[in-house]
């Protein structure tokens, strides 16, 4: 048997399927996508971190696009395909345009290039970012 | 003498120059920040480096503001002092509150851990986000 | 033809075969995995690997087990397929339940959250962590 | 004033000082660090990330030492330097000896060249290993 | 319809087509890769990671072999699959070896572990390397 | 007591001391710098890995400089500043002009930026690269 199988919904916990009716309610749709089918081997873990999600997306002081944009920033950095298409997928859901998503991958190139101008000149930072 | 000396102004190339009076326009300051001094050794990189930011950064479908928390969230996943403490410096300038700072700071972190249990459990990609 | 192919034990060089039978002597098996064929590629390098995971993943201060769940977390953090599937089955082999591959998980996305929170609010190491 | 200053015991919140006190109580120390005193400044997020912490580093399948050493090598695969110096400390107050941290160091340094030899001679997955 | 298709020849506005008729002039090809036929959605990147690639990887101080190694390098040390094959394609092309090959794997390698060591033994920058 | 003191030539042991003995012949100085003073609490680990970088950065089919240039790409990446600083001082004196760091620059940040791009915009591995 595979080390992490995914869990489907009539195979789940009563608490698994807690969290399940929790996202398919939320994003208004059936479907749990492989994500969560894989998490749900460890009830804890797909809990925790299915409401620390919820939390942290939630419309704020930055709104849910947004956030999701910082979501893609985040996984295209860390090259995690896995993130970069259901984010990606996701944004789209909230209204991410093809003009959003070609500068949002051009802020995300251009950062990953200065960063690295950055240390590899070993530029001191200045005082006054340091005093903000 | 060191390697990347910090080019002033006064030391500096008309070509340098050049850049520096652009930087120093476009941000309405007579201040330029060490990450340009230090690229000013390689004037062809300062220039490009340059002219790169202002059209990548420029707002379009995104505001500058949401580019600049954008350049923060690769920035902090890639751990660069430097870039995390200019470009906080210069997303403040551009309007962002402790608010939004907190909540982006909650997405990056977020993502970063949800990137390695989606890597960690070896998560396949849904059919779904195939073919958006 | 390819620019690394997989080298196959009928097709090693003494020095290759040397290292395979070792592997499959200290192993006990008779299998060798892609990554040391492909490695064979140069002679050099697949020997000093082998030699150095041998001494370095040897139980030490450090039980087998525990070395192959850090090699995990590393290679999770770092997003190396290869390297996540081969020591998770490594590390099953050597007695890794389900309870501790979510818990080191758990561990794993936790340390990859805090070290962006600790990196974005730029915070100073604290004097008592200098001298311990 | 500092972006995201540290907040002490003496102007937390009530929710801050639940938490801080929460802290203190586990750790029987009147002391916090830093990392807690600049989260404080998002309430909801020094807290939520206390409690995460708490429930994953519980001693379970896993005893706690064994998970502060996978704390470490996450760390500093990321190279954070504040996380390796905090956790470098939690792990000698649990019990890891010069040896442990020397092993530790060893396997960190290690996976972090395989996961480089398995990516650029572009290895593939075996299939024993796709069904462990 | 897909968020990225690629973008062909036939279907490209003459800016993108511009960008095409360079590529494979510069080249002595008839053939787009793929990344440039992604990229060619926003033919403003397109455009602008097309000219600065050919400014930054025309033989200068370094010739051009050296610096498809360095590419190498950077991507094999960021675990993209796709850069990695495609650098490692055109390096051959400019005459890399595969004894080449595998000296440039065990240096990117060695450096990935070094990387750590000094990081999570906490090594201080020696006053000597500060004053080159 | 620290957990890492760096060990004097004074205070090391015979096994160490050979290693020193070693590092100082090899590069013709009387200087040990602070990486394997660090290390050298483990001598085990000291002994291996200037063993190994002795065999990995002689030249061969590539020439000394180009290794050590290689070295920074991937510690810059990594965003690393000990080994940014050690290995920019070593590749200096191995004869790395200002022209040559300003492109091996170039190039870090270039492919850090294309990375991203190849792996934001999700783009397939051509056939023609999978077959060289």
């Amino acid at each position: 048997m595979a080390l992490h199988p995914l869990v489907e919904y009539a195979d789940a916990s009563p608490e698994v399927r807690a969290v399940y009716d929790d996202i398919m309610a939320t994003r208004k749709t059936d479907w749990i996508n492989n994500f969560w089918k894989a998490l749900a081997n460890d009830p804890a873990t797909v809990r925790r971190t299915w409401e620390s999600i919820q939390q942290i997306m939630a419309p704020g002081a930055l709104d849910a696009l947004t956030k999701e944009m910082i979501y893609i920033a985040v996984s295209v950095t860390n090259q995690c395909p896995y993130c970069i298409a259901s984010h990606t997928a996701s944004a789209r859901k909230k209204g991410m345009t093809n003009e959003m998503f070609h500068e949002l991958m051009a802020v995300v190139g251009m950062a990953n290039e200065t960063n690295r101008l950055a240390s590899g000149y070993q530029v001191e930072i200045d005082e006054q970012f340091k005093t903000p």
